[in-house]
């Protein structure tokens, strides 16, 4: 197979590194380029110490960008709607990693971004990026919008639910556990490590601006769907974990549950269903898909509680984002879906 | 003021330890013996190395204890009611810091333990050992079941906004983010640490059995509470946290929060309200509590999703267990109710 | 016993902040003022979220500071030399927690810290803050400076070894585990949490600064004393341990070690021996330090490696700097010499 | 190239665990088999939860192992060379991970492990595993024996500077940070998390074993070799780094001690020398070494202090046990040095 060429604009950051360290090993891809401002000039692995040694690529400026086939954007919001115009000359195909075209509406983006979209004619353009709801469309698209990781693991978890009518559309809350790789690599206050060390910190508990994302996609399974993140950042460097508070219909059981996921997931390569009666692993856990591609779910019944909870957990800059990138990109050109994403995890870590 | 004599049965473990520490320097108590059955013999600083150099005190059998003012039971579940006899002839007073007397009543322990009480008689007398709800009742107590950790923070977190009539009794879901030393220092595989280590683990996600307690006591406040209560370990030795998901009565607003936390806490020593706009530590978090008797409260409220999330964290070991105690012992005996609780906690930590 | 009146300038650090704590509980001192510009007219509480709710000071500009009986300095290299000439009016008792004061001469400062000592004069007025080896000049001190953290763990465990002719003096190597905390409250990179967390950081290999410290207080006992300090940062946020490797004079036992850290350390408060032949806390280890003045020592001793290692653990911000004012301040007033400082360190933590 | 079936005897612990993954995906392997005795009839994602969903191997006895090309065992010590009679029937190629064939001396063996060897004649067929110093012997070998883990990182760290004659032979002290999983999957009360988690424990601060090991690879290299290791666990699941304090011969500069590394390893596949002016990875760290099968070496030079530290860094799971093992493999079966080997490290992590 013939290899394409990739390049990533904004790949200083936590998810251009981890889309470049999957891309270096993957079978049909050359990586041409990848930019950054301010480090333009400079080798990789002053960025990313992981591929020191592993490739010669320097950072370019992002004006130095050349044609390739397919162009990865890894940019601060707003910023890739601000230049999409050029980026659409560099490349016919393009992965956007960033929250600027994920929603369809600009109303939406207004309301959970509290600005105008300068390219409101595009968004509906951009595919939403995960592969299990929308790989047909995927497969012919030109521009492709990751989902954020919160709404990755999120949507994944619940909409096997929804569609089969498993639980009531209205009262849905995610209890998300964060990791500070999630805050991105720019310098704050709050990741100094003394401070951030050990937290169990109430960063968003209302309001969280995935909502929007979730309940667009979610919506075609449930008319009025309205779900609610509270989003908590613990002791973790990269995870994510979704404890999902559902209100299940009356009389379902846990085969009900086993089904629905088993006619959504069976043949889905990245999505495993975790609940095991005994041993320390029973549910999802993110630690060990560190690195992966791999979305896990697991869940448990309470007819005490009329309460279903799901559970979901990704590596967030995994299937939370650079996996998901890879994901797409495989499906856009004709590769093996699991082609650069077969790392399986470590165990322990 | 004279000091009184105390000892503890079952101080080898991580409850029994702190209980030692805070009483070691309380300045109104002697400590006269401490009990482990399996190292009898050997000095406490085998098993809390903190204390090492501090106290000459020898660990000794249950059988070699003396009669002593206040005794205090930190044992495994269902030890205290099978010794509850003996011990009512050490001491004319007892703080019990296990779950054995902690409900009212005998189906309600049969139901949550799945096994019968052999003192169903005595649950009556025993005094659920939050201050902030029985401080009168249980400064005539004799006898005193200190509350579990996670009922400890629940209750407090949220008994004023129901007392108050700010939220629905039915919709009620805890999300709670544990710590290591809740499981005690008994060894197991799930506490093996390359297996412990960085996990986001559902320890419990639905029917945890603290649920009993924290309907128990919110009962006189909301005729039909309903409480589902979520746990999750994660990476911390110490420290509790609730996320608390409630749905609020109409039109509430922030201001009528304030109002009921303040309403029934203004005048307490170990609550505080945090809620800050600005900076890291805006909400509760639990690793600045290592060590305090301190139950740090928050809360978010949004229209949007016509949700109250209340936040409470705690110290597990703290006031979620011996310093509960201790403040109780304090109102218990007419000391200061602050007295030998005045750490406040380390930053950074 | 009458109070007195002290403040801090430079409270909003971590040393500061600690300090701060510890003398808020202090039975003897009412702190009058604490300054910090950056956060001048804000409660202590937005810089240390443990004494939230705990008192009600405010920081201060350092132009408002008010006479006062004893002045504590907590600023940053060369700030305290800069501004001494204006301390001095404040307070006729000066404890200085930096580095300005800590070399007693002018050339190992301008070796060490690469730049020329402004206040030249002053050096020899500065008593050397360790009470172990000074407290009879500190008694009669106007001016303390109190050592490096990594110096104090270091001096405290080798003198003694020095002292009693055990070990050669020129080949000792001391390898410091330090924690993120020693890097203070100024934002890096390095110290950016999904950097930081989890590393084992050569962050000093050689010719570590302390080592000037070190040497001038350990030359009494050696003459030819020469130190090598190598610095590894590690997943800690407080704590500090050193591995000292030395070479014994021949024949030594272990019974001698033994005799020559009793026979300085014995009636010393803060010091304990530790060296158990069993257990999980068989050596020092600052886990079970934080927030004490502790420091805990312990050795081995190898016949085939012709080795002596000796081990000292601290609180680097503890013994390690904020303790060991207090307790230097203690011995200034004529208090008792543990006043403030009894607190005995958490376990598990 | 055809694919050779490869078993293993003891995959149930972390080393087993961790071959298996790689093994999983090697191009040119076949796992036949894997074996447990406790686990024996379930599947390996018991153990492993990794790979939960990528094989459907099911643990054996040891007793049913079939024929085959390569037999990696990975068992406690002794238990080696006590089935070592068996194991040759299975395979006639054996590379065993654990300690029991590593020495080649009865005596030595009998020192550091403190028993008779049981087939002391088989310890001179079985050839180091570390292909940097013995590549064309493990090409020819029937029977490989991999390092010990600080073993491993320490030989590689000094053999250049001790084969280019820059340090003294008789003063090398190797200062090693552990991590927990070095410890093994076997419970412990120390491995108990409140226990291990933040210690900075000194577990074996003088005459650790692998020093032997260490002394036997180097003598070579300098006929009076003599070295002292101490280990201290730290927090960390995976992961190792020495420091390794030398006395340099006289006069040799940086440049000197690049030029040995790289006369020696410039062609190595797994080793890079790290030492960077900027920076915050400027030297060896193990963090972003994890699952990885590099060695990353660095070092630092004072003259003050007449002092070569070199920092070696290393997965102990990977180059230090499972990935050695793997990379003997290759050599001896003819594949690329590097196949099934080239996962570069995740950052952040």
């Amino acid at each position: 197979m013939k290899k394409i060429n990739v390049s990533i604009v904004g790949a200083s950051g936590y998810a251009g590194g981890e889309l470049l360290r999957i891309l270096l090993f993957h079978p049909h891809v050359n990586v041409l380029q990848v930019t950054s401002r301010t480090l333009a000039g400079q080798p990789v692995g002053v960025a990313h110490p992981n591929v020191r040694g592993i490739t010669d690529l320097i950072f370019c400026l992002p004006q130095e960008l050349k044609a390739c086939d397919m162009l990865f954007i890894s940019l601060p919001n707003t910023l890739s709607m601000q230049n999409m115009a050029g980026f659409g000359k560099i490349a016919r195909k393009i992965i956007d990693l960033g929250a600027d075209f994920r929603l369809n509406s600009q109303d939406a983006f207004a309301y959970w971004y509290k600005k105008e979209h300068s390219l409101p004619n595009l968004l509906s353009k951009f595919i939403y990026g995960l592969a299990e709801l929308h790989r047909s469309e995927i497969k012919k698209a030109k521009y492709v919008a990751c989902a954020g990781c919160e709404a990755t693991v999120s949507i994944l978890t619940l909409y096997p639910l929804l569609k089969h009518k498993l639980i009531e559309e209205d009262s849905i809350i995610i209890d998300a556990k964060m990791s500070s790789s999630q805050g991105g690599h720019v310098l704050t206050s709050a990741s100094h490590h003394p401070e951030r060390a050990g937290v169990v910190r109430s960063y968003k508990p209302v309001d969280h601006r995935h909502a929007g994302e979730i309940e667009q996609e979610l919506s075609p399974f449930a008319k009025k769907i309205k779900v609610a993140v509270s989003a908590t950042t613990i002791e973790m460097v990269r995870g994510l974990l979704v404890t999902i508070h559902t209100r299940p219909k009356k009389e379902i059981s846990e085969k009900d549950v086993w089904k629905a996921y088993r006619s959504e997931y069976s043949k889905e390569p990245f999505i495993r269903i975790v609940k095991e009666a005994t041993g320390n692993y029973r549910y999802p856990e993110p630690k060990i898909l560190t690195g992966t591609n791999y979305c896990d779910i697991g869940f448990a019944l309470s007819e005490r509680e009329n309460r279903l909870v799901a559970i979901g957990a990704i590596d967030n800059l995994g299937k939370g984002t650079a996996g998901q990138a890879v994901q797409a990109m495989n499906i856009m050109s004709g590769f093996p879906e699991t082609a650069g994403l077969t790392f399986p995890g470590l165990h322990p870590i």
